[in-house]
Parts: C-alpha cells; sequence; structure tokens
C-alpha cells in the first residue's frame, strides 16, 4: 500500500470553485484501478490536508497522468493554490485498533 | 524524516475532555527531541488526523514511551477513541510548491 499525504493552503475567496474541482477529482481517482481510499480534513487554520491510498506506486503514477487530473493540476497552480506539499509513503508499521 | 499519521473517531461527548489531553500532548511532544512539527486536522464526519514529523524513527520511539503519553494512550483507549489507526513511513518523495 502507498500513502499520497497532499497537504495545501487555498487562496482566499476560491472555496467554492475550487469545491466543483475538488469533487469531480474526488469522483475520478475512485474509478482509478488500484485505488483504496481517499478523504479530506481541515486544520483550525484553513489547512488541508488529503490522504489518498493506493495499492501500488504505479497506480499513483497513473493517476497522476490522468489527462482531466492534469488539467486539474495546472488549475490548481494558476488558480486555487497559495501553496501544497505532497508526502508519497510506504508504511514501514501499520496498526489499526477498535477500543 | 519520519511521518506519523494518526486517525482517530472519538466516542461521543468526550470533545472537551479529549481536547484538554490533545494540548497537552501537543505541548509535550513539541518538547521531544527529534520534533519536527505536528498537525491536526478533522474531517466532514468528524474522523481526525494527526500528522506528526520527527526526524528518525528512534524519536519516534522516545515519544511514544514517554510516560505522560503512555498514560494518554491507556486514557485514549479506555476513554476517549472509538477507533484510531497509526501509520508510520518515510516518504520516497515529497515536494513544496508555492504558487
Amino acid at each position: 500500500m502507498v500513502l499520497v499525504i497532499f497537504r495545501s493552503v487555498l487562496r482566499e475567496g476560491v472555496d467554492g470553485k475550487y469545491s466543483v474541482i475538488a469533487k469531480e477529482m474526488e469522483e475520478l481517482v475512485s474509478t482509478m484501478p488500484g485505488f483504496i481510499s481517499a478523504k479530506d480534513f481541515t486544520a483550525a487554520d484553513g489547512e488541508r490536508v488529503s490522504i489518498i491510498e493506493f495499492e501500488s506506486e504505479e497506480a499513483i503514477q497513473a493517476w497522476y497522468r490522468h489527462p482531466d487530473h492534469l488539467i486539474a493540476q495546472q488549475r490548481g497552480r494558476d488558480e486555487f493554490y497559495k501553496s501544497f506539499k505532497v508526502d508519497v509513503c510506504t508504511p514501514t508499521r501499520s496498526y489499526s485498533v477498535q477500543c
């Protein structure tokens, strides 16, 4: 399993337009081969993080290069994001607990 | 750099008590050798994620075993969490963009 941790800070006033694209990308990514899960979280200061799980690095590359996603990435850089940070990693240790 | 991705779902009605402990742990972790950063995010459905960066696996182990943190972990399992999931990983690829 490979995790993508995508942290981003949006420019002011773009939330409405951004959420339309974000929803489209959320629907698209879930159709990609090797997709496991994706979820969005927001911090108190507005920073966002998307945590996306794929079966393999190849699956991530295919998602990264999907034509619609490339267009969305460009719009992100041009219109929506103030800054973003991507970490790609394979967990060396994972555990889940039901309390 | 090593990332800890700590996802959790709280039981109902515990937010107030939990936030006191969470704040104490946030202050404590920032004093640990090898600590880089920590930030909390919340999803629309209430799931939380803390993303914590340390310099090394040894630094994480020291944090995991800090006596006050062990007590907090036990309270978490007994009182606060419905479920939680921990992933520890070293990014194989990272990049930051200022747009």
